[in-house]
C-alpha cells in the first residue's frame, strides 16, 4: 500500500535557470515512473519547478513546509504539511524519502544532503560543482551518486529502489 | 491543487472498541468526502482503524510517524512521513489538518487538541465523556464541537469547511 | 554533575494577576533550593514572572523559545535555547524538566500537561479550576498532583524527587 | 543577564584522537573566556571532550540531546535538553549559539555547518581537511572562518563577537 516517495531538494530563492529546468525534469520524470514527489513545497525555486513538473503529467506532490500557514506554498502542491519549524524540517524531508535527489547547491540543500547520509539514505547529486562532488564523495562515498542530467538521476534511483526495495522501506 | 485533509486524532494502544469503531467510520466517510486523511500513521488503534476505513473506500492515506523507519507503520498508510520527532509531531498532524477530530481521549490525543487549538483551529470531539467536555468548552468554547457519532462528525466538517474555506487555508 | 531542573509552565498574554503571582513566587521558591527553572522563555506572563522570580535569588534560568531570533525574549533568562519550532517546543519543555508545574491553563498549558503526562512525567498543578483538575485527574490520576500554593508546589516537588532521583534523570 | 553561547559541532563515535584533544581544548578555553558551552551532549567524541574539557575550569555546559532519556548523556553536561528529536536537534543547537566552531567533520557535523549558514551564523572550522574547506569557502565565504588549533579559534570568536555583539543576541 506504501507508495514510493522520492525527494527533490534544491535552492529556492537562488536557484539557477539550470537547476529549475533540472527539477522540472525530474518532477516530470518521477511522476511518470508513478512514484509521489516531496520537496520543500514552497512557491519558488527548484521545490516549485519539480512540483510543477510532476504536476504536468498528473502525478502526486507533497510539500514540507517550514512555516504553519498557507502563504508561500507552491500552487503545485497537492498535499501541504505545515511543520512550522523552520530548517529543523529538512531533516523529514529526507528521513522521508525513499531516495533523495539534489538539484543545485545551496546550504539548505547541504545541510538535507548531509542530513541524508547521517540517516543512511542514498543521495542523488544532479550537476553539482567540483568542490560539491570532492566533499561529499570524500564524507560518505558508498550513499552518494554523481549525474549529470534527469533522466540519468531516475535510472540511479531505479537502481538504489530495486535491489533494497523490501528492506529499506 | 490542494487537497483537503482532515486529522482523525485518538488513542493508541489504549483506544478501546467503540472508539476503533468510530475511527473506521470517520476513515470511510472522511474518504467517501473526497477528502484525505491524516493521522499518527502507526499500526495501532484510532490512527489504524481510521486509516483501514479510508482505504476500504480507496481513499488516500497520509500517516505523520513519530519514528524515523518503517516498523510499526500501518499497512492502511499510503503516504508516511518519518518525523523521527517522538509527540512533538502532534503540533504537525493538527497544523497540517484543515479540521481536527478528536476520536476517544488519552495523554496524546489532549495534547493534539491543546496544541491544535493553540494553533486555531476547529476541533471536533467525537464521544468524549463528560470531563472532557466540560474541560474543552470552557478552555475554548468558540473551536470546539461534540458530536456523538462520525455522521455528524463529517456533518459538522462540512458546516466548518464551507464558510471560511478560503481564508483557512 | 547534571542539574535538577523545574519547568514552570503557564499561560503567556493571557496570564491573570494571580498566575503571575504564584508564578514569581515559583521561580523565587524553585531556585533558592538550588534548582534550576525552566520555562518557554518569552518575555511575558508566567514564563516572565517565573525567571523574573528566580533571578530576585540570583537563580539560573533557561528558556525553551519558539523562535530564532531574540526578539521577545524575557530579559530574566540566562541561556535562551532557540528551537524555531513554534509549539512543537513545548515537547522539549516538558522532557527536560525533572518535574512540570503548570501555574494557570489556557490551550499551550494544556498540551504542555498532556505531553508531560504521555511522556511519564510528574506534574503538579497549582490553584486550576475545578474542571481542569476533574480532566487530568481522569485522564493520568497517577501523575498529577493539585496544590493551592507555590509553597505546596515546591513540597510535592521535593516528594517528587527524592524516591525516585536516581532512577528518573 | 543573557550569556554568550559557544557550540562546538563534531562528530561523535568517528571523532580522531585530534579532533578530540582540539575539542577538549575549545571546551576549557571557552569556559576560561566565561561563555557557556553547547554540544550535541552525549557522552561520545568531540560533545564529551569539549564538555569535559569546560568542566576541568568549573565552566557551564549544556547539551542538546537527541533522545529523550539520561542514556548516554555526558557525565560533564551541567544541563540536559531533551529533544526527543534526532538529528532535526541539530538546527537548534546552531541557532542556540552565538558563535558556531566545527571540529572535525562528518555527516552530522556537515548538517550542522550548513544549516548554521543558512540561518546567518558564523561558523568557524578548525582543521578541516582541503575538500571540507573548499566546499564551505565556496557555500558562504563571508560567514565561514578557517584556523588550525583551538587559540586561534577563541581569537577569531572574539572577533566576530565583538563589532556584532549588540546586533547579532
Amino acid at each position: 500500500m506504501r507508495k514510493i516517495i522520492i525527494g527533490v531538494m534544491g535552492p529556492g530563492e537562488k536557484a539557477t535557470a539550470v537547476d529549475m529546468q533540472n527539477a522540472y525534469e525530474l518532477g516530470k520524470l518521477i511522476a511518470t515512473e508513478g512514484w509521489v514527489l516531496l520537496t520543500g513545497g514552497r512557491n519558488v525555486g527548484v521545490m516549485d519547478a519539480a512540483s510543477r513538473g510532476a504536476k504536468s503529467v498528473d502525478g502526486l506532490t507533497i510539500g514540507i513546509l517550514p512555516c504553519h500557514d498557507s502563504q508561500g506554498v507552491s500552487e503545485a502542491i497537492d498535499i501541504a504539511i505545515f511543520t512550522d519549524m523552520g530548517n529543523a524540517r529538512n531533516n523529514i524531508n529526507v528521513l522521508s524519502s525513499d531516495v533523495v535527489i539534489a538539484c543545485g547547491m545551496g546550504a539548505g540543500t547541504a545541510s538535507e544532503i548531509s542530513l541524508a547520509l547521517k540517516g543512511n539514505k542514498k543521495v542523488i547529486l544532479l550537476s553539482v560543482d567540483e568542490e560539491s562532488k570532492n566533499f561529499f564523495q570524500k564524507l560518505a562515498s558508498k550513499n552518494v551518486y554523481f549525474v549529470n542530467d534527469a533522466e540519468n538521476a531516475i535510472a540511479t534511483t531505479k537502481e538504489i529502489l530495486s535491489p533494497n526495495k523490501t528492506s529499506s522501506i
